[in-house]
Order: C-alpha cells, then sequence, then structure tokens
C-alpha cells in the first residue's frame, strides 16, 4: 500500500490539545443562520440570548462574550486590580505561563505565585502568600484560580477546598476570580454543576471552544456592575466584535449541547492514561488524569520532541507539557476508536523507543 | 392600519454607521463551509487565504487578521513604540476619541495632537510637532494617520500629501501608520487602489466589516518581521482565536467582492448631502462629503438628540458626531430608495422642527 | 583686559529658569545640622516637620516630601484616575510637555488638552472636553491645573476662575489637581495666601525649589488618606528616600522664609518686561508679565537659538519658551543690577541683530 | 536609677537595617560646602564628579546618580526590557518583594522566579526558566541578580557562578544586571574589587546609603549609551533633581572612603551570630552569615514580633525577615561594644521566653 493511500485511509488523531476542535455541522448551520446585529451598541440578538444563558447557567446576575479565554481573565485581572498590586496564583497556571505576561503589561500586577499540589492551592498556601499590610510593601489585590488545571494535567479541585478560600478570601477581603476555561471539564469529574462549583467566586470565565467545540468565544461572569464595567475593558482590548452573532450561535449550542458529552472525552483520556500506565518504561500519575488531559513521561527521556516527531509520523499529534512531559488531549473529534489507535500508536513507539 | 403592519412595511433605515451592515448570503453560505484548523498554531487555512490575499492587495509581505479595527491599531502602534513616547495624529482621530485611551493604557504613549484641516494633515504641521531632541522631553515614536477620515466626515487625504509626510517621516526617523478602518472608500473616491494610496505606510489597518460587510474582522499589513511580532501582541491582547476562518470565510468575500461597489454608498451619500443642503437651516459643508458619511447641523440646535429622537420615531437612526451635528453614514444595506426616504423623512422633520 | 579678567570679572547672568537658584547660607547651614533618621520608617523629625508644616500652610490634613515636582504631580494623578481614563488640562501644561508621557507611561491616561487663554481654563471649555457617559468611550478621571502657569510665561489664573472650576467638577464628580510648582508665584501676585487659592483642590503639588531655592524637593498636600496612599506611590517611582532630612532642613527654610521675597523677583521681570517692550522689533505681551517669567520674540526671528547663543557670550543665559520665543526668568540669585545689565545687554544684542 | 535615667544612659541600638545609618561629619561639612549646580542640566560639578568616579571605579563608561536604589533598579530593568517580557530572578530577590511591583507596574514585565540557594542562582537553574522561543509565550528579556542577598541574609555570590552566567546569558542574548545595592559588602566578603566581581553585568545599580552611610542615594552604572537613556527614565520617574550635589558631596565621601571599613560589620555580625549559635533554642546557619547580616529562628516561634517588641523594651531594635524569623543588621553606627550588649541583651531575651 503506498504511503498516500494509508494517509488516506489514516487521518491524524490530534492528541494536541481540545482547542483544535472543529464546529459541530449542528453549529454551521446555527451561524449561517444566525439573527445579527451590532454588538457594540448591544443589539446583537444572539449575542445577547448567548450571555442571558450563560448568566442563567452560572446562577449570574450578567455575562459577557469574548473573543478568547485569555481575553476574558485579563478583563477579569483588570477589574479586580490596581496596577501595583499582586495576584496569588498557582505557579503552573495559565495566566503565568501562557497569558503573554499581560497581568503585569496590561494590569501592572505582580504574580505571586504559589506551587499547588496538582494545581491544586489549599487556603493556608494563599494565606501565607497574602502581602503584609505595609505601605512600602505590594499588596494583595486578587486570588486567581484555575479549574480544571491545565498545565497540572486537567487536574480538579473539589468544592470544599473552593469553599475555604471563599470564606478566607472574604474575611481577607480580596476577590477570587476562577479561570474556569475548563470548567465544565471539572463539574462533570465531580458530578456537580458549574453553578455550584462556582458560586463563590467574585468573576467566572469559560470557555466556549476547547471541549464544547465553538469555533471562537468565551464567557466571563459576575455581577452586573461588574460586567458593566467588562464591556469597557473588553473594548479596550479591541474585542468589541460587530456582528458577533455569528459566533454567538454556535456557542449557544456549545453550551447547551456540549456539557454532556464530555464525560466521553473523560473516559477516552482514562483508557489512554491506563494502557500508557502499563508500558514499562512510562511514567505517569493515574490518579492525576481527572477530566481530557493525560501527562506522562518517558523514563531517562529528558526531551520528548524526537519522540513528537515519530508519533507525527504515523499519525499521532501530541504535544509537550514540559520538556520531558508528553500530553494528550481527548476532544469531541476524537472517538474511542481513534483514542485505541493512538495507544496502539504509542505503545509501539515508545517501547521501539 | 395596526402599528404592527406599520412596521412590517416601513423598516428602519438605520444611517447610525456602517459598522451594522450585516453579512450578506454568500458570506453566510461561506461561513458555514469554511474549513477552519487552529489558527494559534497557524492551521487554519481559511484564515491563512485571507491573510495572504489581504498581503496581496496592499504590496505587502504579510498580513494579520484581527478581531477587530481597535485591536489593529493598538497592535501597530504598540509595535512602533515604546512607553513614554509621542504619537503624532490628527485631533479628531479614532486612535483619540475611539479606542479607549488604549494608546496610554497599552503602550504608554502620548497623544500629541495637531488640528487636521477636514482631517486632513499636512507635513509641516507634523513636522513642528516633532518633539526636541532633548533628553528630558518625550521623544516622537510614530506618526498615526487615518483615511478616510472618520469624526472629519469621512474626508480622504489624496495621495500627493501622504507622499510629502513619508519622506518628510522617513528623513526623520519616524514610522507612520494608517488607520484605514475605511481604505477602501478613500481609495475609491480617489480612483486609485489601496497599494497606491498606502505604499509608504510602515503599517496599514483596515476592516472587513463596515463598508465590506463582514460581521466581524479586521487585517492588520506590514513587512513579515512585523506581522511576525504582530502575532504576539494579538496574544497579548486575546486576540488569538481558535477556529477564525469562519469569520475569515466571509472576510474573504468582503476583500474580494465588496470593495467594487462603495461608489454605490458615495452616491447616495451625496444623494442626501446635496438634498439637506436644499433644506433652509441645515448647514453642511458639501465639499467635505467625499465618501459615505454626511455631517451637518441645525441652525440654532445645539444639542441635536432631541431631533435623532424624532427621526427615529419616523424609522430613521442616525448618529451624533458632535453634540450639534448629526451624521448620516450610507452602506451596503442601505438601498438608493431608502436613502430617498430617508431625506424625505429628513425633510420633514427638520422643516417642522 | 584679557579674556579671563572680563570672565571674572562679569559673571554670568542665568535667566534660563528658576530651576537654578541655590540653596542659601542659611540653607546650607541648616542642612549641615539636620536631625535626620530614615523617612521611609517614617522616623526622620526634619522631614515630619516639613511636611507638617507644609499642610499647616495649605490648610490641608497631610503632606509628604517628593524629590521633584514632577514626581509629586505624577503620584497626585495616579492616586485620582484609573488607566485607561482621561485627564483635562490646558494644552501647554507641565504635564503635557515636561513629565516624560508619564501620564501615558505610568498612570494609562490620556491627557485631553484644551487652549487655555494664556494658561487660563474656564469652567466651560473644560466641561465641554468631559467624556460623554458611553461605555465605549475613555470617561474623565481627572481635571489637571497650573498656577502660575509656566509655559504661558508665568501668568496666573485667579481665585474667581477656580471657585467656578471647582463647583462644576465637585458636580461632575470629577477630582481636580493643581500643578502649584510655582503657587506662591501665583498668590504673591493675587496678594492672597495659598491657603485660600488652593482651598478647593483634591490636592496641590508645590516646589520648594525654583524661586524658593531649596536644592531638591517638593511637597504634596491632601487629605490624610491620600497621603497615606501617596507613600506607598512615591516608593513605587523610587523616592523613598532614607535620610531625607538633610534636604527638608533646607526646605523648611524655603518655606518659612522665602515666599515673602518673591515680589522681588516679579518687580524684577517687571523691569526687564518694559525695559524689552521700548526696544523696536521686540514683540511682547506685558499683560501676560505677571510674575517671575518674560517671554518675548524677535520680529521675523523664527529660531531664537542663534540670538541666545549671542546673549550667552556677553553672559546672559537665557532659554526657549518656542523655537521663535525667548524666555527670561527673574529669581532669588539675580539681583536687580543683575536684571538691569541683563537689559543693557539684551538692548545692545537685540537693536545689532 | 530611674528608667528614664536608663533610657538616656542606654541609647537605642537599632539592628533593623543598614538603611538607618545616618551621615558622618564629614558628609555633613561637604554637603554644607558643596558646589552645585542645576543637574537636570547636567551643571552640578558634585554630581558630575561622583558619577565619574563611580564609573571609573566599576571600570564603567557612565554612572548616574538616583536618589535611591530601587529607582536605580527599575531604570535599568526598563532599559533592558519591553513591556510583555520576562525577567529571571531569585525567588526572594528585592526586585520580587520590596519594589512595589514597579517591573510590573512600570515596565511591564512577568517576574519568573527561581528559589536560589541562599540567595545564589546557578546558570543551570536560569537556564531552565527561559521562555521557549515560541510567538505565544513571553520571551525572556533580562536576568537580575542581588549582591549580596539581602533577603537570603546578607550572602554572597562568588565570581566563579557569575562568570558562568555570564557567558551562558551572553550566547542566549539575554542582558543581566545585577542589583548590587550591597555590592560593597559582597565584594569585601569574597576580598576582590567591585569592578572585577561585576564586569560581566550590563549594568549595575549599588547604594551609597545603607553601609556607605551617605543619607541619601544610590547609582547606576553602564555603557555611555545606557546611561545617557538611562537619564530619560530617571526624569520619567521623577528623579531629576536640580541641586543633587548636597547630596553627591556626601556620596563622594561614601564611596572613597566607607568601602574599606565594612569588614568592621561583617566581624560585628559574625560576633552575633556565633554568640546567637550558642545560645539554646536558637537556630541559625553560621555558613550563611557572610556580610553584615544575621538571620534566626526561635525554635517553636512562629510570630516573632512579640519578641522583637520585647527587644525593643530592652533598647535593641531588630527586624523580620520573615513572619518567623529575626534579622540583625550591622553598621556604621554600631560599634563593636554595641554589637556585645545587643548579644547579651539577646541572650536575656531568648533564653527567658
Amino acid at each position: 500500500m503506498s504511503s498516500t493511500a494509508e494517509t488516506l485511509s489514516t487521518p491524524v488523531i490530534d492528541l494536541r490539545s481540545d482547542t483544535v476542535t472543529k464546529p459541530t455541522a449542528a453549529m454551521r448551520a446555527a451561524m449561517a443562520d444566525a439573527e445579527v446585529g451590532d454588538d457594540v451598541y448591544g443589539e446583537d440578538p444572539t449575542v445577547n440570548r448567548l450571555e442571558a444563558r450563560a448568566a442563567e447557567l452560572f446562577g449570574r446576575e450578567a455575562a459577557i462574550f469574548v473573543p478568547t479565554g485569555s481575553m476574558g481573565n485579563q478583563i477579569a485581572i483588570k477589574l479586580h486590580t490596581q496596577p501595583g498590586q499582586e495576584i496569588i496564583c498557582d505557579a503552573r497556571g495559565h495566566i503565568v505561563d501562557w497569558e503573554m505576561a499581560m497581568v503585569s503589561a496590561f494590569s501592572g500586577c505582580h504574580l505571586r505565585t504559589v506551587p499547588g499540589d496538582r494545581g491544586v492551592l489549599q487556603w493556608e498556601q494563599i494565606k501565607a502568600a497574602i502581602a503584609p499590610k505595609l505601605y512600602y510593601r505590594a499588596q494583595t489585590g486578587l486570588i486567581s484560580l484555575e479549574n480544571s488545571h491545565n498545565m497540572a494535567g486537567g487536574t480538579v479541585t473539589p468544592l470544599e477546598v473552593y469553599e475555604e478560600i471563599w470564606n478566607g478570601a472574604r474575611d481577607a477581603g480580596i476577590p477570587v476570580h476562577l479561570d474556569g476555561a475548563r470548567v465544565f471539564n471539572a463539574a462533570t469529574a465531580l458530578g456537580i454543576n458549574v453553578a455550584t462549583l462556582t458560586s463563590g467566586f467574585q468573576s467566572v470565565m469559560f470557555c466556549l471552544s476547547k471541549g464544547l467545540c465553538a469555533p471562537v468565544g468565551s464567557i466571563l461572569v459576575g455581577s452586573r456592575r461588574f460586567i458593566e464595567r467588562a464591556r469597557s475593558v473588553r473594548k479596550m482590548l479591541g474585542g468589541g466584535m460587530r456582528q458577533a452573532g455569528i459566533l454567538a450561535a454556535a456557542g449557544l449550542i456549545a453550551l447547551e449541547e456540549m456539557p454532556q458529552r464530555l464525560h466521553e472525552d473523560h473516559a477516552n483520556a482514562r483508557l489512554l492514561a491506563e494502557g500508557l500506565a502499563a508500558i514499562p518504561g512510562i511514567e505517569i500519575d493515574l490518579t492525576a488524569v481527572q477530566t481530557n488531559i493525560v501527562i506522562f513521561r518517558l523514563r531517562g527521556v529528558a526531551d520528548v520532541a524526537p519522540v513528537l516527531a515519530k508519533l507525527k509520523q504515523k499519525g499521532v499529534l501530541a504535544g509537550a507539557a514540559a520538556a520531558d512531559q508528553i500530553r494528550f488531549v481527548t476532544h469531541h473529534d476524537i472517538s474511542r476508536e481513534a483514542c485505541e489507535h493512538a495507544l496502539a500508536i504509542s505503545i509501539e513507539t515508545f517501547t521501539a523507543s
């Protein structure tokens, strides 16, 4: 069989990230038919419906649609803080590594990072990181958490941990924001709804793309006043799109129909993780595989780049969570069969090397 | 006749802005069928096609798709400047009044505004505004121009004026950026192509929305190195969308098919302007009506808000360019008949008041 | 007579600025004897005395010592505003031209400049510059005024003008700051005390250097809470000096003993101005010579640099207020005789050229 | 004997910091006699002499006088970086904890902190923290080190460690700045001169206050071009003082005469440290006591505040390096006898508690 034929018969299995998910047929149809208006004037009916629905699902007064999760986080951070303050967060948070130093460059705040346990921060750790009340010390302006935690491998912080943090932060007079890019994955893993899981945060950002498959878009929820102010910051950042109802139409489907299938991605990740764990030389913490992300090491391999290249040659795309860590992310466009195939290729590749 | 029937028979004529244009049927179809990928990884084929085509049309090495014109401008400004510098621009530029002080808040630069003549700045004025070379003076880092000029009424700067500015700025070692949100309107009015009109700018931003009807999106063009750096700043601002090919599909149609019909909007604006000029009590500078924007005053009316309300009651939406100025903007969704109707309503309203 | 001998016999008359004043003998003695402590800990007794005395003189709760007037202004601006706001000020204000775009680079605010009449802004002008209440417009966060007005030629804004502004700004909910670098000159010209002249400002900065002769230092006054917060911003800017009592000792003398002699500088400026006005070809607005600054033009001279060079050869140092404007500033180190001599040299120089 | 009498006879021993040092008699005399000019115009002869001498001592082209070490560091950081970059430094660096988040608020950079061993970072650690070359990652713009290291207890990084870092950083194209607030202490401990110890840094800041006893002032050294640009940033920050020669006069004495006596402070710190080590219940790392700082814990004491209060009652002022750490800093104004006395009081206090 020629390699061309093989390419045709074996499409690429893209496990790099759930950001690669493509819009579903229903989303495409909805986008084509979307009723739109000028959202800068607040006149896009589809955007308005999406924002209302998101607020309702999270039990909040209001919501705002933004083009990316990064923008949603940065708007929230800007609104909660003053330049010259500190923000406490996990050392491997998305806002630390993947948001282009915008916490500094736009909000003028210092990230005081605390090493979480698999992405989970406890109130005691946070409390110890709050700045002393001295006029010549930068003061703590915000606590920012992430659930599920991307770089820690999709790990989930349970409600009890948050309850303690919400109480402590409230007593300390410090707001708490949730980067919930994958909060539906977290809620699925915990078996509770997102409103319950996030009720004590002053603001929550979540993504309609990623596991929920919308092509573009995230949502920030909070109080009415907070979201009003968020509209100004979104405009500052150049996120005031016009006929955004096109995107919101897909977002509505993402919000209504996709969360209930995330358990499939989690089961697929579990399949991969357990299969990998059985391979000699693979180092993997199975207890950390809680949602749709699987991170592992190859014993003795300090740089996984050549291994990723081999996988790619065989049609499996994967990412590196660190120089010595491979990351697989399951999602809507990866079926159980594709996972089984990817596992087979992984076994073949890792045992050969 | 019931009011419902009346609403049905007399649809609103929205002359507030060309930002309200809705995607065409062809655009909707293209969006539904768009081939997409993860544009953060550079893998969205439709975005890549749009960027390549835009670069080609403007005679540039590269282009980048951004969600809004404001983001495009702010990326360019960030890349051309250092915090603590000055930017010379017209006193009524879009970056002065409508970009949320982001020149200051994100780029840390001071806008040194110069009063243009109907939005047109001459090199001599710019030259006089360049900061003296003193270490204790903020230095001039950029000249930013706008064509057509929104707040001046869609006025157009001709090529000869730019040639002098390009030469002078080059000798002074200062880059020049064009806010070309409506550069296709300018080029149409001048009867030259956009590549010729913009060849001496270090960067150009233009919008696919507004007169070109795409629902969302603008483009920044420049050198390959500049656009590479622009990708980082777009990510900073939260503009790194994932399956943006949905939007780019509409953008491609906007770019290929819509510029050639802008002369219709200009003719419609002319129709409105000349009709208004014939009304006693209307103050209008017909020589300033050069593209699709018509700005006028009602003699003795210091606050046009009540007049706008009356127009709205009669089905004509218009905006205020200043407290005492009414602005009509023609666009794709306003037919010649609609303009004639809007003019009739205007005559009725203004002569009555 | 040799040029060396001539240099010895005719010392330079430095009319460039009152920033060149040197500390008096009394100041030097006070600095040598100053009781000091660590001012970052609030333990410098001389600094504390100076701050208390300044607050008392301005009828305020508190004051803070800062190394420069620019730092004092920038601290106040930072405290009154949020990034992304606008600040209304005169088009030729010190914060526009001489503070290094720090309003943008540090506070992230846009300066909305209004052309004052000889540096005097009226409430009506300010009111017209306040941003409309739209979420997609940068909002006005501060009004910043200057008295006496440096670049307008030391002109003075009278109390009545301020009273109208204070009332209007209070109703609009916008704080008003005074750059009072030379507020003692203004108060002297108006014949009222500084507390009266500044009572309605939310904060006032004034300089101990310049006309008051201290070698280094300015003061910011305001409410107790405002000044507490100012200590944090001063620390941010690197202005938290340790044994600053050395400088404060000179500052106390500047504050107590020097304001009462400023009328001499004003009389000297008047002498110069009237003498210059009598020279054919000199264009000077005598009504604008209200304190210690004299600005004039030489008819037909677009660039005063060569003229300044000639004056310098003859022992008179002067500055340029603009390319075609010469500026003389009188101060403590320029006696009446020196002014008469400078005038004679000016006559000789300007009539020859 | 009454407590009042005792207070008179036993003056306070202030071991909180070497920032409390007061100017010597020679410094006071020099300040009273200092020849001064307007340093903004570069005309203060004493400042010019100090800057020339500092440049010479550090083997550099140029130097600039600044009011504080924080300002010196922040100027250097601003000049070396772009907003949106990362700066690698030790997790307990002065710029992390004590410079008011200005790395973020002014330079817009993220501090990527690495835990050093007693304040000493190795090249391998730094290398691992350099950002991967991805357009969607904030890039590393600077490495900033500190010697001696304040919060680590005055520990010293030896030349060999720096040589490796200088080489690695040069290959990586990343500049390296030294916060040398106490670099003369470090050089004294190592027995080499400051020029040798700092030759590979792109810029060095050091303080004339602290151990060198000047009342106010620090110096930043670097290339001629770097220092020229530093003058602009100093002006931005409000550090452009006028007759700063008053302070520079003390600074010259600090620079010429005080470094050679720092070994006395180190010997005194040693005395304290060894005395403390002999007390049961005191936890101290004697190997970390390398200069004039002594940090220790009291076994079982989580909050040292009450202990500090007891010491204060007995006339010994000390600081907290952390909630559970006491810090003693020796300096010019603390004689050997005072140290012995402070040790006696410590023994009495700690064994009683």
